[in-house]
């Protein structure tokens, strides 16, 4: 395709989906739901062709030379079909946002005014190799009430192309608007460019991917952005924290996936914790196989205990994503000190603080600029169904719309229904 | 001052704001209303210094041959100070929105979950001519809890520098951060350019002004936009509307101020309307100074009923703001045209119907795109007094985050408390 035909594709897919999205915001729970319950007969029934489209993406993939850990994501196996089939099921039997009040007032004049949960109307994912991104958002998007256009990475483009066809074959089943869901067909970065223009049509993006595909986003981007950069949490370990929590915390918040945005990359340690908790958390982090990247009063400290199994952390450890078994440690002398650090160096995304004493532990959370800030508990809880808002879309790192995990409501605008009686103003 | 003086100028500006916003965050509702009482102070004290100022302005519109509809903007007259003085002491009687529980679940790990209201942090505000815009867009960012970067056009830039002022004296006053509330002080779209980058340290950007002046914003900034692009408002008149009732609200709708966004610009006529109401509707508005362009079909009515003081309507009427005493009228042949027409040329903003019929009526109102959707009333309602929502920023025309009258509550974000006892994730 040329630059013009291009255009011309980008265009018709994105006035397509308006359309779509008028009329979705007016479908039933009913329709949206039977659309997924077929959805999940249709990938069911699709399994031997998607395995197959996803080996010419594989096959590909090892010809260009794709690290193992990029082929694993790409990879379409028969669990991961079939955890995509649940997953369009969960998100059936899930609330339907759409037309909740939430609010209501009669004013003076005898206006009645509803404020009423609506659609977005035309969301935009944009992401990279995993094509299970493209039924768990449109699931997500369906359900609640918008209509969908999916980009999904190069790599994946095979999956892809057979992923949007059993929707387009499911939606043809259904009287749902036939443009309710589309893949662009092309992962030309200009199509890309094109899309990202479209403010006419699309409410909203939602990339989802690493940070240099989110910052594209943004500086290309006419149309508004829901952002989730990435997850640089912290969890603090209070003077007056209870040693065996901490312990346990500082072990869970690490080590029980590492590779998640939910995960801590640094630790905050409080000047006056005793020397033998500070020498036996890092132990039992070293224990746990985490590369530990101490600053020079932590060093002292861990020395003191004789522990020597870490390397000196630099001024760049602080903002660093790791997702990885690697724990930046920091010792402060307070808790505002603990907080101007999260603050000056979080990403917004988790934070945490161990401590016995309320006031501080409140002090912290009011203090903290983050989507979610924790006392006593692990930061791997920030998540949609942890939070029981059931499937997630994402985790917005920005405070504008939606912060923290975004489930179905958080895919919805609202709107204000005014009923009078001939009101006029005076 | 030179690009690089500019560059570090806006640099510190912003990280004073983010660092300002912090404390801000926390500050309380008495501390926030005592700098507000201070301000209406302040600003009584300041009247000679403003006035002189703005003649400055004045002066020098004058002598660049600004529109008399300009100039008019520009100006600061006693009674104008009144107003904003009236303005400030009205914020500070509105409720605080920070810190407000807007939602709590127990989870079975235990974990209890509060969601809590929040400032945004830090806010800018880019506006043109009028100076009043300074005072109310810092009272209402301040009393959200929320630093504020004012940016105001080059008309303005004497009484905006005086007002400025003002509030760095008011802030010096009390115990809040000095840089919570910055005007830039040069109003060099360089500068303009570098704040539209500033996404570390800025969440939400408000451009109150013309069309160009929020593309322009929409355009270059990486920073998330909430938009008041124009009010493309619609009345319609359904076949069951009854007819007194369809008279008084088009007149009101049209011409109690028609220079405001939640004015109509277009009517449509259902096509079994009687054609002595038409004739009655388009003579009433001809009464009251309207200019009419008329699609073919009412035309024909209008001439059946003698009518003929009116143009044909464009193409493009279809889609103008006119912010005058003119209005484009079109016949529908049924609901569901008019609901086509409006959600392809409305802006968003107001749309309504009159309607005896129920059914009708909901149905319009479920599938009409727009921010506020009335039945049998005015469109001139949509704004945050009217809504009950106090003094506003703006009204978005956008979907995301905050639709329609934009209040202190549209101000903030959320945060998540989550308060474990001791609880990891298995």
């Amino acid at each position: 395709m040329d630059t013009d035909q291009i255009t011309q594709l980008i265009d018709k897919i994105c006035r397509e989906a308006r359309q779509a999205s008028l009329q979705l915001a007016a479908a039933s729970m009913e329709e949206k739901n039977a659309f997924l319950q077929l959805l999940a007969q249709e990938l069911d029934i699709a399994r031997p062709t998607l395995i197959a489209e996803n080996q010419k993406d594989l096959e590909a993939g090892r010809a260009m030379d794709l690290t193992p850990a990029l082929l694993d994501r790409l990879e379409l196996t028969e669990k991961r079909i079939q955890q995509m089939i649940e997953g369009v099921l969960e998100v059936a039997a899930l609330e339907d946002p759409v037309g909740e009040d939430i609010g209501k007032i009669k004013r003076p004049n005898g206006l009645l005014i509803r404020k009423v949960r609506v659609p977005l109307g035309v969301v935009g994912i944009i992401y990279e190799s995993r094509p299970n991104v493209t039924i768990d958002c449109a699931a997500l998007c369906l359900k609640s009430g918008n209509a969908a256009i999916l980009r999904g990475g190069k790599e994946a483009i095979h999956t892809n192309r057979a992923l949007a066809e059993v929707l387009t074959k499911t939606l043809a089943r259904t009287n749902l608007p036939p443009y309710a869901l589309q893949l662009i067909p092309t992962t030309d970065r200009y199509a890309l460019s094109c899309l990202l223009k479209k403010d006419d049509f699309v409410q909203c993006l939602i990339p989802r991917g690493g940070e240099s595909l989110i910052r594209f986003v943004v500086e290309n981007s006419t149309i508004p952005v829901i952002k989730h950069y990435k997850g640089v949490c912290h969890l603090y370990l209070d003077e007056k924290a209870d040693p065996e929590m901490a312990r346990r915390i500082t072990i869970n918040a690490k080590c029980q996936r590492p590779g998640v945005c939910n995960a801590i990359e640094k630790l905050l340690l409080h000047d006056q914790l005793p020397g033998d908790l500070v020498g036996q958390i890092l132990k039992d982090l070293h224990e746990q196989g985490v590369a530990l990247r101490l600053d020079p009063e932590t060093a002292k400290k861990a020395e003191a205990q004789g522990f020597t199994d870490f390397s000196p952390a630099q001024e760049s450890d602080w903002d660093e994503e790791y997702l990885d078994m690697i724990l930046a440690v920091k010792t402060v002398l307070s808790t505002k000190d603990a907080v101007d650090h999260i603050n000056a160096h979080g990403s917004g995304h988790s934070e945490a603080i161990v401590t016995a004493d309320p006031t501080t532990a409140r002090s912290f959370q009011t203090q903290i600029d983050a989507a979610a800030v924790y006392w006593n508990a692990s930061t791997r809880f920030t998540d949609g169904y942890e939070f029981g808002l059931g499937a997630e879309i994402g985790i917005s790192t920005d405070k504008l719309h939606a912060r923290g995990p975004m489930g179905l409501r958080e895919l919805c605008s609202y709107k204000y229904l005014v009923d009078g009686t001939g009101t006029i103003k005076e």
